[in-house]
């Protein structure tokens, strides 16, 4: 039987279909969004709509942007000599907020994944590269995730980037800040040990 | 400093203010609403439309509808002598899905809150006395939640109906099914004895 009004049912079906909303949340918010102001509703449809229509990606580093360059690469205080490469942009979002970084960042758009049809063409490998073709870059650090496709990622673009002259680097693998030995996993404890460094 | 394209910042805000969206899933719906062909964002914007413009409430039983009475209380099958008295909408969704009720529902709109300003005025109990009036319905169950509000709303309307000459029952308290005596807390432990059954 149908028990939701047909276009409650039918906004509650669409809402599933987002990441990381169920069905129990998909409820709440439409019912939420049926008892919310009207001109709430059309704050949030009118930036759906916005972000569409307004948002690109930056020419330099491909972060979303406003204009053709994103708030990252327009900031002139930043090391122009430093790009650090990850693959989505929440990443971006995550060593920003971590707050110490001042260089630039590439944003990679996927990890290889030959399973999936995704190879170097499918990625933005041609652009990093372009953008170390004058020699002002003195380091990429590669920031992909300590997964396999990650390292793998990783792993593929240092021996594309190493002969550049340019310096390659992977973050940190280790125990993480306020962790426990006793409940780490093996291989994050053999990699702590290996990156051990020196007092 | 301004990390992401203002259209996209804005959308994660006002993505933020829906309930249980914190920051993370906020960030991760606009980027995901970003990237959505646009056909997809425009069905979700116009069912988010339509549900404000197409859905009102059942002029029995205060249910959501597209038209003046809600599935339930237009179904022919159901048993009219019966109404259970939820507070929101989302316990009628929760009992339908049960799957073995028939009967009709009531939608409160809310419980005694005192402390909130929220008193029987502000709550749908007149409309529910109205139902009652003919005498067609024979029991009403009140199915509140079993917190301090839900139990003083429900000790309230029992209060109010009984003198009425209808049945008034309210739903059982004790150990949920599949679950464990020994992790049970003292109060349902003792509502379990207290509404021990004959077998």
């Amino acid at each position: 039987m149908q028990l939701y009004a047909k276009p409650l049912q039918r906004l509650i079906d669409l809402l599933e279909c987002l990441p990381g909303i169920g069905p129990k949340s998909a409820q709440r918010l439409a019912l939420h969004l049926l008892r919310l102001p009207p001109e709430q509703v059309d704050n949030l449809v009118s930036a759906m709509q916005d972000v569409r229509t307004r948002v690109r990606q930056c020419a330099i580093c491909y972060n979303y942007a406003e204009s053709d360059h994103c708030p990252v690469c327009d900031d002139p205080t930043r090391d122009r000599t430093l790009i650090t490469l990850i693959s989505d942009v929440r990443d971006l979002m995550a060593l920003e907020n971590a707050g110490d970084y001042r260089g630039l960042y590439h944003v990679l758009g996927g990890l290889l994944s030959p399973m999936d049809g995704i190879g170097p063409e499918q990625l933005r490998v041609r652009e990093l590269l372009r953008r170390l073709e004058d020699g002002m870059v003195r380091e990429v650090i590669l920031a992909t995730n300590p997964t396999v496709e990650g390292d793998a990622t990783a792993l593929y673009l240092a021996r594309l980037i190493k002969p550049l002259g340019v310096r390659v680097t992977r973050i940190a693998l280790g125990l993480p800040v306020g962790g426990d030995l006793d409940y780490a996993d093996q291989l994050t404890i053999l990699r702590a040990l290996e990156g051990r460094t020196a007092m």
